[in-house]
């Protein structure tokens, strides 16, 4: 039997379910902590994406999430349903006394996923129970939640190892939720070491025996989540639960923004609304941005590397033709090519790039030539074009002589000062010229790099206004060579932006403020350039 | 036919032989720049390891790998062959008049990875050449390689979706090379788009045909590199190809580091000299810190979180038995179990850490309680002590009234200063008090913070002496808010050591030098608070 809830999900049919816990077992990830504001600002973002499912927390166990499904309820989702999360009632507690049971009572929520223990070791260990009571605990919580008219999502944790251990027991577990009316039996990896022979040959032996609709929740101890879960599904389980960019306890859940476009691009099988795809990139930079994690270069499908082409022979049958080096297309999942300019590449980057921002290059003369060279000295200093873009223009143009400074600094210099307790002021001073009037001011600021932001675009706005619009969004510190640590060479990635568009620029020194100087010149001439170029 | 190649190895009878190819396709990951040093370095840590292979590079492409190829010739390993890494001879040219070819003969390596093309689009979009001549192409150089008693190691490029677009041309290709004695051919899903069954299936159909051993190359741009790779070593291919850390051209390749361990621990098959499992961990840190990218925490099996534990019934379960929520024993890869203190951990996670610091603590008084509120604070305002154990064991020393002060600062004051071209200038003056002595010293640096460690270590190295000993390792600064560009907090995280200890501290201000400040002083307590314990 297959379920056939697409109905009253929204107006959706599909053939699978996206099951959402980036809010709750995401989280759980190291390095995580989202605000009751972030959690609904990443709820509203995921149901535009189109998941069917969002786990908003464990309302039980921390305010901070009870807060979040107060708030929630006043939100009208277009295609997400609103899941809590909670264990069954514990040992000996009638399930009416039950703390966790009444939160989703007193909430009003719709969906609750509801976890309980499939492997006897869990049980006698970390419960200290008996596997009787076990069952009597998930009978129990899944009537009571029926008989309110609450979807039930049964959890069954541990349940690969569980089978492994126990079979009989861990089937019997599964059968408890299925009798008691559960809507969903999810078979959870929750230690991530399942290979997927095993998760496949479990699977099978599972659907010989129940027939409620299966999903899966996979994490990523072993390194195979993504493929697992892709082989649930293949086997015909058609809720998959996991985070957005992988966030969750240890190595992370299964990741959906490569688990969603496999499904759609590489197994035919719908689990967004249609045409919702292209939106993946740039709802999983969001969440990363509002989870303040960094987002991998890497990240299969979404990551700003994942169609960023290096090596000399890619890039040259790239440029013959994408699909070379390519799986698939970039903009089904709304991301972009790119060809990085480094030491390794040859010729053909730089003409890629050259040919992108309308530099005429000859590719044969001494003078190509001479700008690879020059690039490759300063990768070997530190910098690093492949991260500023910005930067690499203003390189390319100076190279090739179609640029001209807009302004030059004749002196700055800045204070800071604390007394005991007090926290550090910091004040800038900068004598900068253009043409021929000199501009001398001075600014206060949060540090010494705001300080001298601030003083830098105090003493050019009034020759250039646009100034005014930009602002910085970004400003990344990383050490070079982290064996001599303050004295060490600094990379500084500097990110602005205006109304329209973002840049990044890139300052090396062993000096940090001069460093922050270089990326903070670049990024006010590229503003500049760009206004004369329009 | 299995391979029986052990014995010419080292001395070694393995079941897998894995093939290491971080110098050459690792080296083509975004922001990833070797130095021919930096690649001696980390050849000589892999054979440490004991991985089979090592493929140093394409020493016919730049002079780079060619100065690598020179220098690993005087080096002993004593587990590891080292490859080098060329193309089939180029269309239209003699084998002998082949500058790759020619490289590899002028270095006398001994073995060869020779990279061939078996998609029949590439050969007519990227090579320009016809189906006929690409099959002479390989015949010729395994010929003549062979010839000359090279190893040959045939990377089929683009096998898997030349199959699935040309099944008769693909095998072809194969066979091509296996008939001209190739001593291994690797399939290879060079854009890492396959489905782990249509490789499954794929693999099937190759084994009824070709009977030279196989090996498997595959990168992760669907996220299933390392299940992959494990299918494939589950039909029995007998070379593992892929890279430390995952490094790789785009979403990287197969990363050794987890498909190692799956392949000793979970299928029971040897990879690495017996014992050696262990030394992975810190490896794959040494080999991110030569590269110079940042370690991820949630990077299976290696990563400083791969077995962090922060959810609170995650922690109360682990502190009853740690098989609860660990799919293997960190130390079976050299690793270790962390208890991570956050605002979603309980007292559970408190009450292990204080255990761990010996600090004697009362899990039911309202001290305890309220330290708990006051990390979750501090936590809110944007402190991470997950990263920065040192100064998580000072903020419970203070809470629990386990700690005194070891100096007290009076004022500080730093001036920076740029004329024109000039770089930037950095002094700082400092004012501290140790009991009733008072010093009173100013110190120059590259930068703000160095400046300010020094004239720090110079005011307290005459009371500690001991202070001489220690040094910043690593310096890392984190935007906490990006909105608001240089004004947003920011958090500072230190990374310091001795002989014998390394330590994290941290520091969060609007102020990058108050942040920095506060690590920094964090770091030098940290020291004086070890030294007195012992």
């Amino acid at each position: 039997m297959i379920f056939e809830g697409g109905e009253n999900i929204g107006d959706k049919k599909l053939d699978v379910f996206i099951y959402d816990t980036t809010l709750r077992d995401g989280s759980q990830g190291e390095g995580i902590s989202l605000s009751v504001n972030d959690k609904l600002k990443i709820a509203k973002r995921l149901d535009l994406l189109g998941v069917s499912y969002i786990e908003g927390g464990w309302p039980g166990s921390n305010p901070k999430d009870r807060a979040f499904f107060l708030e929630a309820k006043e939100i009208d989702f277009q295609n997400a349903r609103i899941a809590a999360f909670g264990s069954t009632r514990k040992p000996d507690t009638p399930v009416t006394q039950d703390s966790n049971v009444k939160s989703f009572m007193d909430l009003g929520v719709s969906a609750v996923t509801l976890v309980g223990k499939s492997w006897d070791f869990h049980v006698s260990k970390a419960l200290e129970t008996t596997l009787e009571e076990n069952l009597s605990m998930i009978k129990d919580t899944v009537m009571y939640l029926k008989d309110n008219d609450i979807e039930v999502i049964f959890d069954a944790e541990h349940f690969f190892d569980g089978y492994k251990n126990n079979t009989d027991y861990a089937i019997e577990v599964l059968k408890a939720a299925a009798d008691t009316g559960a809507d969903w039996i999810v078979l959870c990896d929750t230690n991530g070491g399942t290979m997927p022979w095993e998760l496949e040959e479990i699977i099978d032996q599972v659907q010989k025996t129940i027939y409620t609709p299966l999903g899966i929740h996979v994490h990523n101890d072993a390194g195979c989540a993504v493929s697992n879960t892709l082989l649930a599904v293949r086997k015909g389980i058609t809720q998959v639960q996991g985070t957005m960019n992988g966030y969750g306890e240890r190595c992370g859940n299964a990741d959906l923004c490569a688990v969603m476009p496999n499904i759609e691009l590489k197994m035919n099988k719908s689990c967004l609304p249609e045409g919702n795809l292209k939106y993946l990139s740039e709802t999983s930079h969001y969440i990363s941005e509002i989870a303040n994690m960094p987002h991998h270069n890497t990240q299969p499908f979404v990551g700003k590397g994942a169609f960023a082409h290096k090596g000399g022979i890619h890039v040259s049958a790239i440029l013959k033709d994408s699909l070379t080096y390519e799986h698939i297309n970039p903009e089904d999942v709304g991301n972009n090519r790119r060809v990085l300019v480094s030491e390794l590449s040859g010729l053909s980057n730089l003409l890629y790039k050259a040919k992108e921002l309308n530099i005429d290059v000859n590719s044969y003369d001494n003078e190509t030539r001479k700008v690879i060279k020059q690039i490759k000295e300063l990768e070997n200093e530190g910098f690093q074009f492949e991260g500023a873009d910005a930067s690499l223009e203003l390189f390319l143009r100076k190279a090739f002589s179609q640029y001209e400074e807009f302004f030059q600094l004749k002196n700055l210099k800045i204070i800071l000062e604390k007394n005991e307790e007090d926290g550090i002021i910091a004040e800038a001073m900068i004598k900068v010229t253009v043409g021929d009037q000199t501009f001398h001011t001075a600014a206060e600021g949060d540090g010494p790099v705001n300080a001298l932001d601030n003083s830098l675009r105090k003493a050019l706005t009034e020759v250039y206004p646009e100034i005014s619009e930009m602002h910085l969004t970004d400003y990344k510190v990383r050490v070079l060579n982290s064996k001599s640590g303050t004295a060490a060479k600094v990379r500084v990635l500097i990110e602005s932006a205006n109304q329209k568009e973002k840049w990044s620029t890139v300052g090396v020194s062993e000096n940090i403020i001069e460093a922050s100087w270089q990326a903070l010149v670049d990024s006010i001439n590229y503003l500049l350039l760009k206004r004369r170029q329009n």
